[in-house]
């Protein structure tokens, strides 16, 4: 569409339908496409590899309905952050929509998703940091890198984390959530080569101050290289995942 | 002192010299005594067993030499947070006042110290926490208790704590101390019986905050049965082991 | 079973049925032991003396219940920060487990405890940090220390907690809990040998933050050697009171 | 001079030089008055009892001296939180200014002050509060209270603040200036009678985050009636007790 | 009783029935009463001045009730951040206590209370802040101190406040009541004489974040010797007035 | 009013019946109106330009009514942050009142609404911010400024921005809303030369911090010239625009 | 230049010698000036009104000197934030640069200004804000708004303020200027009807917290339709007032 | 070494020099090697693929040139924060490490270093993030992935961006740098493909908060897939993007 517009504008000053001052006025802040009332970015997954996906906090169900009604025919859709009544008015509309409660997600799947050639290891402190995980792991299959969640494998008992390097060292990619202090990022990161998303989570209470100490404990770690996203942001982890795993296979 | 005053007090309503309404009235916010215009608390040591410590922040170089001219003559003393000037002058005038460079004290010992049964073990994640941990150190000493610093053992390099992990089981208090995440405190926590008493440092920088970071970590620790002191604040750790080891004796 | 785990390796070795470089590989990041899909860890009470605790936030009825039964059979366990719905669901499926709604924990006790020689004395500012209060004593008993609450005794009347000292001076190791300002563990602090570790409440409202005046207040509290643990964090403040005891009796 | 303007004013209405719609015009926003380019506040003394007082800090010397030039002929001069440079300069200038280097205030006295009959009682936990207690009792001095400092009775040993409650209990208003934790305002409140005017310090580190801790204490302190003013500002406590003082003599 | 105790101690002390050294051990933290499991502290109205207060917030309609029964013969209570389920249960149970549902407060009034000769001005920026000058004003009545409110004079709208401020300044002290950037203080400040105890409140919203923003302000005026309470705290304003108050009757 | 009030007392001098020393003392923080016990300010959209807005939070159902009650007669009226147990007491007394439930607004026209000539463009980054975006549209109607808005352009896919960039240039002002980073206004700030009025909304969870990563991102824009309101400030985005069209009308 | 760009390129697919897809590939992310390795953006006064200015911070004198010898020469040139070392070398390289040493600006002035109908009112609440007034004049200046200063009329002397109001009201635009509590834009912001922009300072200490104080006091002005800039920014302020008298001449 | 220790232990085992016992007791915390006082880390680059880096900051010239002494014969050493003084006494020690001013670094290159196919484009806002663009440049080419820098194409001029969106498209990773609100990585973010590591300065001044508003608004970024590291780590953004360029050639 935008590449139509594009030629639309370039073949009419070619053929003097249009001066190249009218061109130029058209063209100032182009080339950009305009996709209507609605604004769903359909480009973008020709821009960075992924679909609009929807942010359901803060959407009434039918919003979200509606959004779904405007994508869900010719792509793969992915909502996030949905509340019980969205999924619920969401499934009833589009019954071949799933829901994912734990992670809070709502799926629609209309294509076969190609997956890369990558690995994504997704790796908690602890069982309350399990819905993060979950967000994360239904976004890695939705944008095509197969993930696996290896939970409750905290630094306060370091030897179940130890158990279980051999199997973390053989993933391509590394998301690492964890609550509190958030210091199961930093152990990881001193023992493996692979690339490592942390996130840190709210799990916690007084001193965690809604997930402020694992984000700052994240983001000052004595590991080199881990990298960091917002607090109980398990889908942008696995966008950051996905994105590198799309590298390895370019 | 204070039980002399007492005593008198006692003895002057026993023996009638004052009747008792006066005594009432004398009694009314005690048994504690005036020590004159400096007020300097040599009473303490009975009560919480150390005697009073030097803080040397905010004191000029003259101000903390007259306080040592006072204390000197009958009591080890300790002073913390001393500048380099400072440390000239009272050793200038005090010649057998030792001066720490690295911890940052002046010592003065009039007495044997009579340790303990008890040791420290004071681990620090990385060489930049030293000077709190030499800190600790010294304060361990001059209240009795022996203690042993094992540097640079941070969990970026897990291995490295992993192998002196025996070493540090065989103390009877541990002092870990750590910047950035401050993560060491949580994995030592999960593989030790002891007391741990944990220091947040302000080694690092950007998201550290100045020690928030190690703070709001070890605050959070997953390991259960952390205690915290203040950040770079290696002095009252030290005073924290000690009274642990001071309790295993009693 | 880790030592199992271990000894079969070694005699494999031994015996010649696994050769050396297998055998590395294999004890590359042992000695650590597989407990299934649960990871519960029932090795931590080898390591740092404690049972594994849940955790109860965060977790619903049934996952806590689950839990329950795979831990109640063979060890004493004890939940925290259970919910009424949770404590409903867990005590209706085991009616052994005994449930304390002030403290809101459940206990489940199939061994007898063994006491150590220590006392915790429980000290709090007010009667609405009871609660934290509670949860302390609770697990101090579940950890094998002996504990009593002294409540209400704040420093804006000061003669309340002058007029219990001596019974506070009995206690092997203190916990003082306040909130608002804190300033119990500092008068305290002031008063006593032994160690003490301070726990800041939520109590107030304003620019208490949460929680946060009291934290900051115990952290730079003039009287030296006073140890803090998190917001509301009766437990690892038990925690701590009971290795302390624990010590004392090694 | 205001008055004079006014007067002028309604003359004219009332002779008929101005008419009624001019001088509401004139009126609509007085009757205050034009006092030149320099601005100062002469009349503030005649609305609340004070004069204006220098703030020397982020002034230069140059400054500073000006304005003692335009306003040391009539009244009393005070100025605060002065360079050791802007000293030299002004006492270079003006002989007869005198300069308190603790305090780091500079007083100029052209009228002999009245002293109202209340009197100040500023109380400090420790010796390094002891330039926010001069600058204090500098201000007390110059707003016509009498005004005593007792110092280094902080709360870590309370039997020595306990000992001098009675000479505390004499003062009309008490000034109470502590940093760290900032107890002692609690622990007092609780036991006098007295309007008490809190002072939290930036004395300490860490966690102390300059002051915060001692203000947020302070402002949550348990003992109710005690009011805070800025960190490190002896002299806004010092014209809040002098407000007091002057009240009890109207 | 505590005059009793100590009468008893120092009489047995001179008839010989108990020795010095007994007597110095009873007295060492003395003299303070023991009123039993309640620690209802009566005393503290002879020491500071004020009855025990309760505060509602964080106790059950039983406890406050409870505590109602315990102090409800003798003397004037006041009970604030009473909930509406508290006040139902407490007025069910003792009739004559009164419930004021825009303060929060429970009152009960044994004694007729003795009014002293000063006034208290609570001004409020907004009608929002009612609820706050309302608890203000209800304290100000049981400790004595005849208030008024003039509300909703905050500084957006200069003119209401001046077109008061002669009616202001006949009080003989101020409580001046906001939320948002809490400037009414500052203004009020450099008009008038009196004391002036600022409130800040949690009125507003977004940068506000529950009164910091009002706090921070009140605490930085610009207006010499304005003194600042908890955010949201009139009954602490109201207990500082009072004590001002006193202090003029003295 | 406030005119009449003057014109009497400047009258009263003119003629006589009130001396001049009266006059002055009448005058002396006049001229303002006393407009009796509701103090609702008619007066200020002679000095400003607006209506007094009705901001409805923290205020009860009946309290709003009775307001509407007081000032629908004579003016427009805007009532912002309503809830729906409000609106629906409001519309239900006075039905020609709208609620716009969106907008959280109630508005009532009695005057034809006279619009200036300028026109405010609301550009919001995401369809989360739409209930602010709303809330200025409702404002710049009442206050008499056309406003359009273009909703869902955030920087995320910035080629949805600039292909609107023609239409954004025409409005005379612009009003930017965005949560997260609030970047938007950065990246127009650089793009247009109107005057933008930036507004953060607390659309965003995590490190958001309920709206301060937005707020602080536009304070600190690297594009010259944004300006910033409160978080969520639709209202005072849109009076601060409409004082900018009203500039130009001027 | 970017227009010659533009048009090269619209011309070359005119006249054939290049193809439609080549023009295409070329247009993707234009119509954008390649300005070489400096990266001087020259085409900025086009599209926003502005030349780009040089942020002096951070850069070295080297630095800034090297830039001005590449803007210089075509257009008027502004530098805030400069260092005495950095202007002292560039006024030795330039000698018809001019330095600011209150306004910390360095200027160039190549053509003459033309300045726009409007007027810009530059309001200090004291005379410590005078920096921060001086940058915001030179702008001003530089951007072609006529500015005045009036300073010192912060609200502690609210008269001082009321009597300056006609002259204030007679301005296009205000910039009001104050730290510590930020009041005087409330104050001002509910007298005046023209658009204001407040900037909050740094001037202050403890609770000021660097600029924190005056920032939130400004945000939650309870004035409607005030806009805030960031602390300390003279230069923002004064290009968003410039932003609105170009609106108004346009 | 550790797998010389290793098989030691197990061929004793095999031999029966060392009873299976004393094997378990030697392998409870193992597999790690003892690598004597130093404890430098020559094992890590075998687990993470990177040579300990030296962090200057915080350590005397005397110690980093030691550390440079043990580790520069074998290996490629890094040292960053390196202040000019330490930068000195190093490079005359040892003639043959360089150092970088901007960048702040040390390098000594005793090995080849063998890159990886990828490429890094490290991007900033503007000219004075240079130094953090640097050390991630030196970084890189450290850890042997070749880099690029773009500098100086912020938001603020959109253009300047989307004019080298075609260059920036051809990196295998991309490392954004930008102080203030740091909104070039949401931008970037929305256009690109690549992995996208963000790096928050602390350029800006005021609500900046020293790198806190850039730090909040790359971690809220509407971009989704964006990581983040520390405030001015332009060290730990280059080993995150040299990780990411191992995993693609592993």
């Amino acid at each position: 569409m935008t590449n139509d517009n594009l030629k639309n504008i370039l073949n009419a000053v070619k053929d003097g339908s249009m001066d190249v001052d009218q061109g130029m006025e058209k063209l100032r802040d182009l080339p950009y496409q305009d996709i209507g009332h609605t604004k769903i970015d359909h480009h973008r997954s020709l821009r960075n590899g992924f679909p609009e996906v929807i942010y359901g906090a803060g959407k009434t169900p039918q919003q979200v309905g509606d959004i779904f009604e405007h994508m869900c025919g010719r792509n793969n859709v992915l909502a996030t952050r949905v509340s019980p009544e969205t999924a619920e008015h969401v499934t009833a509309r589009f019954p071949h929509v799933e829901y994912n409660e734990t992670a809070n997600t709502l799926t629609c799947k209309n294509k076969k998703i190609e997956y890369n050639s990558g690995t994504v290891g997704i790796i908690t402190a602890g069982t309350s940091d399990l819905d993060v995980a979950e967000e994360a792991l239904v976004t890695c299959d939705m944008l095509g890198s197969r993930a696996t969640i290896i939970s409750d494998i905290g630094v306060a008992g370091i030897h179940r984390m130890l158990d279980r390097i051999d199997e973390i060292r053989k993933f391509s990619v590394l998301i690492v959530i964890a609550g509190m202090e958030g210091a199961l990022s930093s152990v990881i990161g001193g023992l493996v080569e692979q690339p490592i998303i942390a996130v840190p989570t709210s799990v916690g209470y007084g001193a965690n101050f809604s997930g402020l100490s694992a984000l700052l404990g994240m983001l000052t770690s004595c590991a080199s290289g881990v990298t960091v996203v917002n607090i109980d942001n398990g889908f942008g982890a696995a966008c950051a995942a996905c994105k590198i795993n799309k590298a390895i296979d370019r």
